[in-house]
């Protein structure tokens, strides 16, 4: 079957779709995007992906393209076409193509990119054994709440990564707390079970996943909080875990090979994935 | 006449010439450039501009697709067939065309995109006149030293200096001295007549008319430290001004509106921006 992407306003092959090279986010980044999981034909939290994918743009100044109503649609058209009852749905928008310049160009109009992935999720091995993560220094810029496709230094982060045999590597400030993951939020349990994630701030994405979850952990009763934590708090958790839109939960079972609780993923993990994946399982039931 | 770039081993039309959206510039800023004056049919400092592209591309682990000869050549074939005699040649070069995943694959053979660009850089307002800059603080990651292009940070303050009705940002760093402008170095004159100019460093891009200038001030006889300096000594020089390889020397005249100076182009940065253009001519002159 042709798999599709769109581009601009068409359904094209996608071996030939294409941007122009001066279009900024190839020159500049100058663009932002999402991406929204796929889950037994239901998209999962699509419409607060479209809510930060909406403030993604109108930090960076950029006019969303289309309505919000005709990207629904544009989205749905391509899962359909395409075929994907379980993976993902990329979009990306940037500013636009404009002869090569610093400065926000005028008048133009931004461009909509689309594409589709299938994955089988809930099969991957990381879902069901846990994953191993590094920590790595966080150069980043200081707008990392804007999700932008300046991911350079993630690119950098999640190979060095890959290298050391770990699934993700945690960033870390300055002052030694953990920001996030290169793709992913991070998360701890401490000893006295309470779990623990960075508040929002420049500092991270506001992820979509780890806003459920903090629902989630208010619905079922969890003691919780928003504060950061160090690398040595993490090392010494009785668990760990990272969220996304596509890893889910996934269970930590070591931090700088240094293992976590009893080095397999651990209950309060696991309670939150389940209880994840019923909430995503409702929404299809719903929809 | 029609205008050509270069993509991957092809001259096409401007208008036709485009890379794949998965290009890894396209999705995550995983590239890097550069920009190469060409003056009265004479390319300035081509060798140091390629020799930092070639060290940009080994701190991002992405192979040189082509040799440098090969480049060399395509980059003149590009000027002839464009007739270009004043103005600048842009290249790019990304890590190439892969599925999306943050992970740096393996395998893959890297773009190159080439364009050039028509411009009477001598006879520009700002040259003469001085342009006015303002001082924002420094938001970007820490390996600035890299010409990659994630110049999203970049551009978002040459837009706020436009705003402001100057031409460019300086970015000053947590301790408040000025790290560069967004497109250029800063340079100040002291009132012993020393001229400084941040050394190079991660938070600074290695500019070629930078290190250009230095060699004619050391040859000139001129006082000059690499030393960074602070908002405050800067709007209390007795000259200021930028550089980059297409600003040249261009003066400051006013910092955050406090005038440098008299407020008009000082005698010093006159001076230099005549000498360079003379090595700028005398380069043409052995070519």
């Amino acid at each position: 079957m042709a798999r599709y992407a769109y581009v601009n306003g068409r359904y094209v092959p996608h071996g030939e779709a294409a941007v122009h090279i001066e279009d900024r986010g190839f020159q500049f980044a100058d663009g932002v995007y999402e991406v929204v999981p796929i889950l037994g034909d239901c998209m999962v939290d699509a419409a607060p992906h479209l809510d930060r994918l909406e403030r993604s743009l109108s930090e960076m100044k950029i006019e969303m393209p289309v309505s919000r109503k005709v990207l629904e649609l544009v989205m749905g058209e391509l899962i359909a076409r395409n075929g994907v009852a379980d993976g993902l749905i990329y979009m990306q928008i940037t500013r636009g193509v404009a002869p090569r310049d610093h400065k926000f160009p005028s008048g133009i109009r931004p461009s909509i990119v689309m594409t589709t992935k299938r994955v089988q999720f809930l099969t991957q091995k990381k879902i069901s054994d846990g994953v191993k993560v590094i920590t790595i220094p966080d150069i980043r810029w200081t707008r990392c709440d804007i999700k932008t496709v300046a991911l350079l230094p993630n690119c950098m982060g999640k190979s060095e990564a890959a290298a050391a045999g770990a699934y993700e590597a945690w960033q870390v400030d300055r002052d030694g707390f953990v920001t996030e993951g290169t793709s992913t939020n991070a998360w701890m349990v401490t000893n006295d079970n309470k779990l623990l994630t960075r508040p929002v701030g420049p500092e991270i994405l506001r992820g979509v996943t780890r806003q459920s979850l903090l629902r989630i952990a208010s619905e079922e009763g969890l003691a919780f909080e928003e504060a950061a934590f160090t690398v040595a708090e993490a090392k010494a958790a009785r668990e760990a875990f990272v969220s996304s839109a596509t890893s889910f939960v996934t269970p930590v079972v070591a931090i700088d090979d240094v293992t976590i609780g009893d080095g397999t993923p651990g209950p309060l993990s696991r309670r939150l994935q389940g209880w994840y994946l019923d909430y995503c399982e409702g929404l299809k039931n719903s929809a």
